[in-house]
């Protein structure tokens, strides 16, 4: 059998996402918290493996909707914010619009779905690009919008008025989805409170940033109606047992959370300030847990630091001559600092 | 807004999965095994959960391949069958053939992603209707068959000339998919070694009933070329570190493993006897881990045994007329085998 004459066409012409394992001491490549849970062994009591999840996830989604100050009935849950594009773009179908560069997943989901995609640059401020976007919705009806903000990777938040711009633009032909995956890390608080008065939003949370990743998280919040067709094409044991058990009993450690991510932050001001300080480093202000910074030799950089147990992003392909750098525990940044100084005083 | 202007016109049609979370004490309608894995504090020390999982599995799919005595690189995993489900639709399309009844989520999700679906109805034996099946290849080349033996809700195996015959009909226009979730429970031991003989073959497993439902770990078999197709739409990190490390721990405890599957296989031959002895019931040979019977008000039946908290499944609108019971622990058996004859005694 020629497989190529049964695989759909889009997926011929499509590469697994390649997520490598690439050994080393320090690990600041994956956007992932330095600090983990403790699972207790009252929680893994809790957990009978043999049946099945809780479907509905109904004791995580109260504890959400009470954290957040919204009603479960508002949320739904994924296996990870990946799933979650995979089911709006199900339910919805494409175009899918979204700004380059931002979150890969959005365009590598539509592809495999066989939905058209819309990139449109960032402008050289990363900020959005709102005359050609309007153009675009316009033109073309979106059925979906991603916009990642804070953006990764570029770190920043867009401008508020310009994400409202669109959201109202849009408002009769697409559903606008704001991926806050990085919101816990921004100065403001997220646009939850917008789901009030624009019926055709989503927001996107996700557990993966602030010391949960190995769960696979995510959720969405927006009005039932929207919640209850997304959730017709969810598959019913979506999110395990563990999960489940995990991540309800660490949303009950809102103190502990809190004070990660306020490490974090500082530690992020630390960052930034000690890489404007060398020279060569131009590194872009952030609202998430990682920093984007500029560099000459950004290939060699990398190698470099890999050679010293230092693994941080290539951005190579995305954003040309940069490295993202995830913000770590105070002792790994000094350690990634320490060997970025020498690498860039020894040519 | 008027979201159904926006969402894609087969999602309106489509109704969200029901699974219902119905109290009782004795719970046999999921086809779970009564008999659960104990998390070590080893296993969970091992888990970081501020840490991406490892997206391709490795430890899990090599300890797979080695019981299975094939090669990692002929495995795929998926969070439950059901993901796999959803990525092979997504891989090939439609039209998706099966029998019916069988499984509820092949047409689910074929639906869900807007895939044209064959049902073909099994015949009075609840084997596969094999004159129809070929008709139907020939015709609509389907791009993809599922074939679920042993067969739920019947429990019976289908033919294995039978799955031959569609094999090789099958063997220039379909994927194959046979989906061996119940196959620890069969007196045959599977259909792994075809796979060298046909290429356009895949086997589907899972842990979801040996005692893991809780985790949702699926896997495929089949040969490099097809999973690496597969894989090209599988989320990165769709199997999370719970999931794999647990999974990982049980499979390395086969023989108490193999001392469950005895336990139940046992406990349904005694469940199959008992049930023949009560007048009105008409239970069907099972190769499963779970029986289905005949009897004549079956909606009454079904409400008395939950009024005596023993929950089992009503298949009505499925096989008309029937209930499927679980195989439980000697005890839960018994209960419910008590609580039948009650039942069945005064109307």
């Amino acid at each position: 059998m020629n497989i190529n004459k049964v695989i759909r066409k889009n997926i011929a012409s499509l590469s697994a996402y390649q997520a490598k394992d690439i050994p080393c001491k320090v690990k600041l490549d994956a956007n992932e918290s330095p600090f983990g849970f403790r699972i207790t062994e009252k929680i893994i009591q809790s957990i009978q493996t043999n049946r099945y999840p809780d479907p509905e996830a109904k004791a995580l989604k109260e504890a959400i909707a009470k954290d957040l100050k919204i009603r479960p009935e508002n949320i739904l849950q994924g296996n990870g914010s990946d799933e979650l594009i995979y089911y709006l773009i199900t339910t919805f179908g494409g175009p899918v619009l979204y700004p380059v560069p931002t979150f890969s997943m959005y365009g590598i989901i539509a592809h495999a779905i066989d939905e058209k995609s819309i990139p449109v640059p960032l402008d050289h401020a990363f900020d959005l690009d709102l005359n050609r976007i309007l153009l675009e919705i316009r033109k073309n009806k979106p059925k979906l919008i991603f916009l990642s903000s804070p953006n990764n990777p570029t770190g920043n938040c867009f401008s508020a008025d310009r994400i409202l711009k669109i959201i109202e633009a849009a408002a009769k032909t697409s559903i606008v989805v704001l991926d806050e995956a990085y919101q816990p890390y921004a100065s403001d608080r997220g646009l939850i409170p917008m789901l009030r008065d624009y019926e055709h939003l989503v927001i996107m949370r996700t557990l993966s940033k602030i010391g949960l990743a190995g769960l696979r998280v995510g959720f969405l919040i927006a009005r039932e109606e929207i919640i209850c067709e997304v959730n017709k094409v969810r598959l019913p044991f979506n999110l395990n047992s563990f999960s489940q058990a995990v991540a309800l009993e660490a949303m009950k450690n809102k103190i502990l959370q809190r004070q990660n991510t306020q490490t974090i932050i500082s530690e992020r001001g630390r960052l930034f300030r000690e890489l404007s300080m060398i020279e060569g480093i131009q590194p872009y202000p952030s609202e998430a847990n990682f920093i984007l910074f500029r560099v000459a030799e950004p290939d060699r950089v990398y190698e470099n630091l890999l050679k010293k147990g230092v693994l941080v992003r290539n951005m190579k392909g995305v954003v040309d001559g940069c490295l993202r750098v995830t913000v770590g525990t105070p002792e790994e940044n000094m350690i990634f600092l320490q060997a970025l100084k020498l690498i860039m005083r020894f040519k």
